[in-house]
């Protein structure tokens, strides 16, 4: 059979690589060039410029790793916000509490649509009657409304590229004036093996923003490193006192103890100044 | 200027690459192939049989939480036992320790010749005083011996191949015989993405050997899913009640933090049984 090899790279001199039984889908939108391949290891695999975004076979990690600790954490999230995610995964698991509403505000409508397409277990719930779906830039987007919400989640690419705005600390400073009091924010963060210098930069202004801003971490195979950085944000709630709610059934990889355990920093990642 | 590009397949459309900058050695021992790269990302990589088995870059994830888990556990380890482990980086790790001895049984007398020669920084301590190295088979070794030790550490490749002994019920039974009340095994135990059947197979019989039969996680970059499992085992000593004795400082990874958290499975790899 006839195999389509695409790559990856992870540094300039390594990376992961795929053997793909078809091409799905190559197009540029007008914010990123996205393809879809068939594999047989991973599923469907979506690329937006070149990089793995969501593999039909690892990304439970990825989105149950973004949602779940902030969820469980708020004792009763009613109005949720994602920024970005327009792949539907973290709406999927956001949809498994009984909130009053989510809006998801994803800049690029392509994604979407060819989501809703090619991806039916991640994009199940457009059509929720709890969602509401924003084509819009979700950084302008935060800065202008008046809406405030319980729990936001940062679901966008890496901190290099069109979403680089989204690791930087004015996005914050807006993030957090929609926040209602008790509110959580959780954003993915990037590779630690990759990013460490940006993570620590990081670290220190979402110090001064918020009183509890913690570093988590979760495995994605299919990422750089297969580890992958998360960041939990609020001025009430301390993560570390675990869920406060019941933890959705059915899950792949979250629960209670790895709540704990994902906010168990390693040496090289652990804030020295608090030592 | 010329790479020299090589992979590793972690499924059979999938997997890990590296450009190196050279070949370093490439030969057959009467056990396996061996070959050493010189990579500008990962600096030498190690591969046994055409799997990766060290990077200088990414080892000490591997090291450290085959290691500390388990000499952390034991109250006061005196004699400790590394079945495999040619490359030194267990032994370095396991000197950390006021220790009386430590006995390393690798069987193929080249992995130390080599190692020493090109990953300096991993075997370190082959002519530390308190070292013994015996060059036999492991498996043999453990069945034969009167020695008996209070930690054991099972530094193996995968439960497929020329390793595949050191994973099977038989191999734990005489490992057991050889430690002393109190005594503790960790081994690692494979990716938990690809060997999943296994390990619960495997979990089955451990949990009838052992009073505690416990799978632990932690990351590996360059190891198949960046996840690997790793099991600890001992009739006395509950390691989730935590590091009994103070940590070595200066380590990369493991920390008491990180050691709580490695023992909290996700939803996939959790023992149904128990709940």
């Amino acid at each position: 059979m006839k195999t389509i090899e695409f790559r990856e790279f992870h540094t300039p001199a390594s990376g992961i690589f795929f053997r793909a039984k078809r091409l799905l889908l190559s197009e540029k939108t007008p914010f990123q060039k996205m393809e879809i391949y068939e594999t047989a290891s991973h599923g469907r695999v979506l690329l937006l410029d070149g990089l793995v975004q969501t593999t039909e076979k690892d990304e439970f990690f990825y989105h149950e790793m973004l949602v779940h600790p902030a969820m469980t954490s708020h004792p009763r999230p009613r109005d949720v916000l994602i920024i970005g995610g327009g792949d539907g995964g973290a709406l999927r698991e956001v949809l498994r509490y009984p909130i009053r509403s989510s809006l998801l505000v994803e800049i690029d409508a392509r994604v979407i649509e060819v989501c809703r397409k090619y991806f039916p277990g991640l994009a199940t719930s457009f059509g929720n009657k709890r969602a509401e779906i924003l084509v819009d830039d979700g950084s302008r987007f935060i800065r202008e409304t008046d809406l405030r919400f319980d729990v936001v989640l940062v679901d966008s690419s890496d901190p290099v590229g069109p979403s680089a705005v989204l690791h930087q600390k004015a996005f914050y400073v807006a993030l957090k004036r929609c926040l209602r009091p008790g509110g959580i924010i959780a954003a993915q963060a990037g590779a630690p093996l990759f990013h460490l210098e940006h993570l620590r930069k990081k670290r220190l202004f979402l110090k001064m923003l918020f009183s509890f801003a913690l570093y988590y971490l979760g495995p994605v195979p299919t990422y750089p490193g297969g580890l992958w950085c998360y960041v939990f944000l609020s001025d009430q709630v301390d993560p570390r006192k675990g869920p406060r709610k019941n933890v959705p059934r059915k899950l792949k990889y979250y629960n209670a103890d790895v709540h704990h355990g994902a906010f168990a920093l390693p040496e090289f990642l652990k804030d020295r100044r608090r030592r």
